[in-house]
């Protein structure tokens, strides 16, 4: 049998892909990430494991740990789905656990999902590219160790660099740092009026937006998980603004 | 009603979302971009319309007049799919779409997609972020206009910036200039023995994978489309190397 990366989208369960819902259908085992919806796993059958390896701050799981687990479920010829938010191969760490199943011989899958980095500003109306606004999109990661150090202080190198690509910048698990960010890209030479928008639990219910600039970011109160537009394609929620007489009931 | 701008993913049928197969299987009205896999086409109720704005180099419609369209169909309450390659907010000039039927006051929704920025090089082996080797990946266009200015010359200030961020570059549509944005970035310092990887019809059955460097990048002969991946993530080929005795049938 196979293991089977599966991308879990950005939170709304209608933003899994059609593969993914089926290879969650017929799972024997689900491995997952402790931000997945509870709407996502109710898709495995009812006599699946189901084992949650989400990272909580204070009791985590080794990364090590879950790349044996996953070897070991591979070993056992069930159907194995680790499902993994967002896409699994950015910043998810899917990578890692690809080249362990690979190094131990176990068959795998990665199935691409749809990455929150795009779909969290899509959903507070913001198109991370915009004609004549930005040309291009970074990702980048603002959780402690890459690119910041373990300590959280940003590697000045990375942020500078970002900070003139002239494009969109998505910092996803950014908050925790982000007084830290917004003075990386500022000592950069990125405006202080740059606008900024973030985005907290992009595509579901409890999603909210707050709009700032680089100069405000520090003092957004929002929890994680959040992702955050650094761009002047923040600044855009593009909406209807009235309804059209012939959309009218 | 709505007018529905759906990502279609890029390319495996599976990689479609549950809620753009939902849409597409109660839709009135398709219209479609050139690259769009019949299979999704098929998922749409015989009875509906099938429109089909692809650009082909030669004869294109102009963005005015798929905007016009789009407003025009969803005036007239039916149910509308706009189908784009990928993500629509990814270069898929969804922003300009989602503008015009805001300002029309035609009701719209964003489905966002799967990327083939990302689920292309996923498709061949490669994460896009990788621990300890790509901390950012950055998407750019090098179709002409943006960044390219239209004769096809790489706008210098971009490409420069964009070659030291010292994350993964992915470039969508920049097989016509890939010898143009290779220069561009080897003047800006990026080394000539940097990996590069290009993959032709991500995802799908249709799949050539072309492995080289930044020096190599300019003879590659694959027609479009195809993904560029260029950066150290580019020399990963992750994949299974033999079967487990556990995984024989």
């Amino acid at each position: 049998m196979t293991v089977y990366l599966v991308g879990a989208g950005p939170g709304d369960p209608g933003l899994l892909t059609v593969r993914g819902a089926g290879l969650l259908g017929s799972a024997d085992v689900v491995v997952h990430d402790r931000l997945i919806g509870r709407e996502l796993l109710d898709l495995a059958p009812a006599s699946a494991s189901v084992i949650d390896v989400g990272k909580v701050p204070g009791r985590s799981i080794r990364q090590d740990d879950i790349n044996r687990l996953l070897v070991e479920q591979g070993r056992t010829g069930r159907l194995v789905v680790r499902l993994k938010g967002g896409d699994p191969f950015v910043f998810g760490r899917g990578g890692e656990e690809a080249e362990a199943l690979a190094a131990a011989g176990v068959r795998f899958e990665v199935v691409p999902g749809v990455t929150s980095a795009f779909a969290a500003p899509a959903a507070a109306g913001i198109p991370v590219t915009h004609r004549g606004v930005s040309a291009s999109v970074t990702v980048v990661t603002g959780h402690a160790g890459t690119p910041l150090e373990p300590g959280g202080v940003p590697e000045a190198a990375d942020w500078a660099a970002l900070a003139v690509t002239g494009g969109t910048l998505v910092v996803l698990m950014g908050m925790a740092h982000r007084g830290a960010i917004a003075e990386a890209l500022l000592a950069a030479g990125r405006s202080a009026a740059t606008p900024v928008a973030v985005v907290h639990w992009g595509t579901t219910d409890r999603q909210r937006v707050v709009r700032t600039s680089l100069a405000g970011l520090a003092a957004v109160d929002l929890p994680a998980p959040a992702t955050i537009v650094i761009g002047p394609v923040a600044a855009l929620d593009i909406h209807v603004k009235r309804t059209a007489p012939s959309c009218a009931p």
